[in-house]
């Protein structure tokens, strides 16, 4: 057996997260791209057929009631809370991640101009230069709609980019293409000390590192729940929006199920107190109950313990990749330094599209982003290190 | 047997959609919320099956393309477009009716503007006074975002209201507590003639009678897919954007699943053709495709065959009420008038929400909507006539 083969072994051997593996529905193909989509949860099909048959088919309305449909965005938020380091009441779930961009962004041009003193008016956006694109064209409609000027700026450039006409600012936890960690405290404290109000895209580092969202005085967050945290295919997204600014912001999608009394039916909107008021109209119920039941196997999880694995994970990737690939033929655009890795290692080679498609063939499924990147994504939650030794070999055997 | 069961019997007997019953989970309750909470399908609960365990569980994300779930919000929105008298490649399923409230009326505020021809700027937006509460907040939103005013309307008079400000009217086509039926041809027809564009609410038409949004010019139009569509709780909705406008048609919520090349990763917006255009973020798999199912009931079934039984079963409650339950006790706020009939009956009564609990507790479900109305659903997909009779006979014994 090579050297990596055994310490892969005594790596597994020694990994107090092995178990959460058997908590996944996997076969024998080594998963990398848990960062677009999570891996099935074990629970999840006996909660769904559950849901469907007995509290749909069954009990049919009266579970928005009695089976705690109506109240699942809060509670599901709830849940979602202390994986990103918030307390209970400030995460709601629902609608994808662009419509929760735009929820949050606007609320946030609307909170810089309610709390600004004097001064000319706030009427720029900036955005994260490098950003998912959904993130960019979305501030884009922001920005139109509160008759601001979009400003993509790359994350480095931020701090200089702003100033006393900075009402909002959109950025990234993590890179989605790179896996670059970006430094989440000090651009908010940025931000802050701008006068202005910060958005962070969790997408990519919800489930996968230490957020620390209440911590760091972040303004409103947004985040996806079908990469690390495996709530399945288009499952809602969430918003955090911060104790202190729950009681001014206003979204701009303020739909019944963001109504202080709902069933009141009354035609003058009252916006309902605490994180409800990000909700919009009725929630999606099966994709929903279907994340509750994916985040039931972070019971017993820190992300700290997570991260702890991550940061091992893609150290070995990178010590078997250097290992096993022919010098010069991939190219790692991922950050070495720890603080500024997200859980992904992106590989740059002129041919990523066939590459990707060579491994998949061969047992490794990552993903391919355009036009030369390829992208595997580690979820500690049941990647292990024989999966990670295996994959660098197979793509040195893909890449020979 | 009294008159009117055996009269039901005869109608029962007669009636050539009393299959349709044997394709949905029903048990001896009389279901009268269909247009609340659709039944459950007999379908639905092996897809999801399928879904989850198969294409999420094994295939993972080659689902996305392998399994037909990218395309899904416009391949089902083709399932739907008929039954709402659309030609394909008009309407798009995904995200709540609030939601699609927003980017309809935004777009067409936008429409409004683009083809105007001199005048004073189209600067209001006629709603509907009566809405459920939803669309007006919605409403006001869009009004505010994109510089206009918000003028509540009775349907009414919305003719006498138009003029050369209105740049946008949202209406519904079925009154959610009274259950009129509005004259969308003629209301359609002044929008148009005051050179303003109009958006529809479908939520308790689609599915329950013809609506002919090609037919006669309608603009936009949304609708849910969980009332009488039977999609689960709180399926996506439906976005009908007409052919001619797409190309001018500006969504307020410009996500990456509406860009021309979504996987172009491109920094710059560039809108797709036809429906798509209407997408916004990553569809809600589990319960579109339930959505999917679900539809299937509508093989070989036309909306003028449902709308003809549901003007019967509506007539035929009516009937029955008017029969058993003793005069004065109730007062039936649904027109008699066909032509201004949904596929539900309210009837006013002081102590409404007191009734509506003990009709539930002896096997009849229906609604109750404050401050006074009991509402009644008639989906003629799986109540039959015995249904009506039985809960007619409930509720004056109730009422007694």
């Amino acid at each position: 057996m090579s050297e990596l083969r055994s310490k892969a072994e005594k790596l597994d051997g020694a990994d107090a997260l092995a178990a959460k593996r058997g908590e996944f529905v996997l076969d024998d193909v080594v998963y990398l791209d848990g960062n677009s989509l999570g891996a099935l949860p074990a629970t999840v099909p006996g909660r769904i057929e559950d849901v469907v048959r007995r509290q749909w088919g069954e009990l049919r309305i009266r579970s928005w009631t009695e089976g705690g449909w109506w109240t699942a965005p809060e509670r599901i938020g709830d849940r979602i809370a202390p994986l990103v380091g918030a307390a209970a009441g400030q995460v709601v779930v629902g609608d994808s991640t662009s419509v929760n961009v735009f929820k949050a962004l606007v609320g946030a041009v609307r909170l810089a101009r309610l709390t600004d003193g004097g001064g000319p008016e706030r009427d720029e956006v900036v955005v994260d230069a490098t950003t998912f694109p959904t993130d960019g064209y979305i501030a884009g409609s922001a920005a139109r709609m509160t008759g601001c000027t979009l400003r993509p700026v790359p994350p480095s450039e931020v701090p200089a980019a702003l100033g006393d006409r900075t009402a909002a600012v959109l950025l990234n936890h993590v890179d989605y293409r790179t896996g670059r960690l970006h430094d989440l405290p000090s651009l908010t404290a940025a931000v802050h000390a701008a006068g202005a109000h910060v958005v962070w895209d969790l997408c990519h580092s919800a489930g996968a590192l230490p957020v620390g969202l209440d911590e760091h005085g972040v303004d409103l967050a947004v985040g996806c729940t079908y990469k690390y945290l495996n709530g399945g295919p288009g499952a809602p997204a969430f918003l955090y929006v911060r104790a202190d600014l729950q009681d001014r912001f206003e979204s701009p999608l303020p739909g019944w199920n963001s109504h202080a009394e709902p069933f009141g039916m009354s035609p003058a909107y009252e916006p309902a107190a605490g994180a409800v008021r990000g909700r919009v109209g009725t929630p999606d119920i099966l994709s929903m109950l279907a994340l509750e039941a994916a985040l039931e196997v972070w019971d017993g999880v820190t992300v700290d313990a997570v991260r702890a694995k991550s940061l091992a994970l893609t150290d070995f990737f990178l010590e078997c990749v250097e290992e096993y690939v022919p010098g010069g033929r991939v190219e790692c655009v991922t950050p070495r330094a720890h603080g500024e890795r997200g859980s992904q290692v992106a590989l740059r080679c002129p041919d990523a599209g066939d590459v990707m498609e060579r491994l998949i063939e061969r047992g490794v499924v990552g993903d391919f982003r355009r036009p030369d990147v390829l992208r595997f994504g580690f979820t500690p939650l049941y990647v292990g290190f024989a999966d990670v030794e295996r994959a660098a070999r197979v793509l040195a055997e893909v890449l020979a």
